[in-house]
């Protein structure tokens, strides 16, 4: 059983009441608290020692990506944060400066998208740091992005380079929280998630809770400086093309928004973001599965996302 | 440097915004989204294999004490707790069974309380189980009982009874959300905290947050009839009363009121909630510094809570 699966089986009978708009499954949980025309947001996230970072990683840049996870599903609902909560599980020599660090690198981030940190407990993991982080925030009602709106006919966007982030986006990447809620502002996007299994497994969750399909272009996929370098100096037999769709923590939207909307899309966001690539790399498709179409035809893709467990 | 000393200093320069009204330093962060007369209340934490439970404790338990003690800091705060989520960080051989109790033990505390679980991350700490919970709440603005609002003079009472959790109430206790709710209906409840470090450590914690002292009668502590075990059949030299004001793990309600309201206050929980002992065990004082009366005097209180870390 995989995480996702595991997830999903425990996910089933997960007790609710009467404030929740979307409980498990989604980037952040939804919640109505009563106050009208707002939802709020929330979501925790933890980073491991070993696993989301090593014992050589600098302080600072362990912070940056102990807090960017969470903003970033915020950002994949539109949304804006509002306070985040700290809790460090500390191994056993650990050492006070170093932890300044890591809070200078998370409040560096924090400050720059007005996220207030509100609170920090400390525990004990003798063996390694675990950082685990909690954001609340909140989003107007009908500016929410959910992965469930897909509709067939929508174009597929992702904005950045995508592929190769361990080599060094994954301590340092800006959540795409401005780009996010300027575009629900200004179009009516159908669904939206943040890259953090690799484009085709997160594109698979969006599917599966649209109930749709998609076709995607190969040649279209913007693929990041760092992936073709590692495929020109690795030994390694992967593609650009495939760690571009495989890769984790990309840290990137990918959103949907009807077909006759991309053009003017496109046009807005490069005014907007000049700096800051956004790919039109397919669509949506009302027949399941995902497909990839390349100079040889259109085939089922079977490059799957990092998956955490396997 | 101890826990507390390291998250003071960690705590000073934190970033804020206009929406925190109490950040760290209280059993919960307080935040105002914008919601006219409510707040909200933001809570995180985590328990350890072998730290807060052990390699052979039934997982529903572990679930349980998971989201009970971040229950109990909504309940120090007399809110009511809307939804949680878990970040479940698992050694390398899990088993999907054992985790499913541990949602089973929690749901079951969650259900009680109307608190709905909106989501589970799951991660990898190859040594040992961590779970970290994080909870959002809400109370009315004008309801919301801070640690820092205890005046001279107040009484100061204390639910249940102390000492000798680890015999396995830490495991099984329930959060005081109803009796907390009820006080601040009913009273003007100046100061609130809940007991995880131990009666003489929180207690410390509230006077320091409302620049007071306290002097603590010792005939009038409530001491479990684990401490009482404890001290008979155990080698060690702790007396009963040690334990009832060193022990943490506690998770009962210290609070204080204003002197004429203490036996009111004390009539009317006895018919609201005759199951549950209260015990007013002193005042509040303009005198800084804990004291402790007994038979053979006033002296300054040795004895200190629990801390995580020395």
């Amino acid at each position: 059983m995989n995480e996702f699966e595991l997830i999903a089986q425990l996910s089933r009978s997960l007790p609710g009441n009467a404030s929740v708009i979307v409980g498990a499954g989604d980037d952040c949980a939804v919640l109505d608290s009563g106050q009208p025309g707002r939802y709020l947001l929330l979501k925790t996230d933890a980073v491991v020692q070993g696993v989301h970072f090593s014992a050589t990683t600098e302080p600072e840049r362990i912070g940056h990506k102990a807090l960017g996870r969470c903003l970033s599903d915020i950002a994949a609902m539109a949304g804006r944060p509002i306070a985040a909560l700290v809790t460090m599980a500390l191994p056993t020599h650990f050492e006070a400066p170093f932890l300044q660090r890591i809070y200078d690198g998370m409040s560096l981030l924090a400050k720059r998208h007005g996220v207030a940190i509100v609170g920090g407990e400390t525990t004990t993991n003798p063996e390694r740091l675990l950082i685990s982080v909690c954001v609340l925030g909140d989003v107007a009602a009908d500016k929410c992005i959910l992965r469930s709106g897909a509709e067939a006919g929508d174009a597929l966007f992702v904005t950045g380079d995508l592929g190769g982030s361990l080599a060094g986006k994954h301590l340092e990447f800006e959540p795409r929280l401005a780009e996010a809620r300027w575009l629900a502002d200004h179009f009516a996007i159908h669904a939206m998630i943040d890259l953090s299994d690799g484009l085709a497994g997160d594109l698979r969750h969006l599917l599966r809770l649209s109930n749709g399909g998609a076709e995607i272009l190969a040649g279209a996929i913007p693929i990041s400086r760092a992936a073709k370098m590692q495929a020109r100096t690795e030994s390694s037999a992967r593609t650009p093309l495939l760690a571009a769709l495989s890769d984790g923590e990309d840290f990137e939207l990918l959103f949907t928004v009807a077909g006759r909307v991309a053009v003017p899309l496109l046009d807005a966001w490069k005014k907007q973001f000049s700096k800051t690539r956004l790919s039109c790399i397919g669509k949506i498709t009302s027949a399941p599965g995902l497909k990839l179409r390349d100079k040889t035809g259109l085939r089922p893709l079977e490059a799957h996302g990092y998956v955490h467990f396997s």
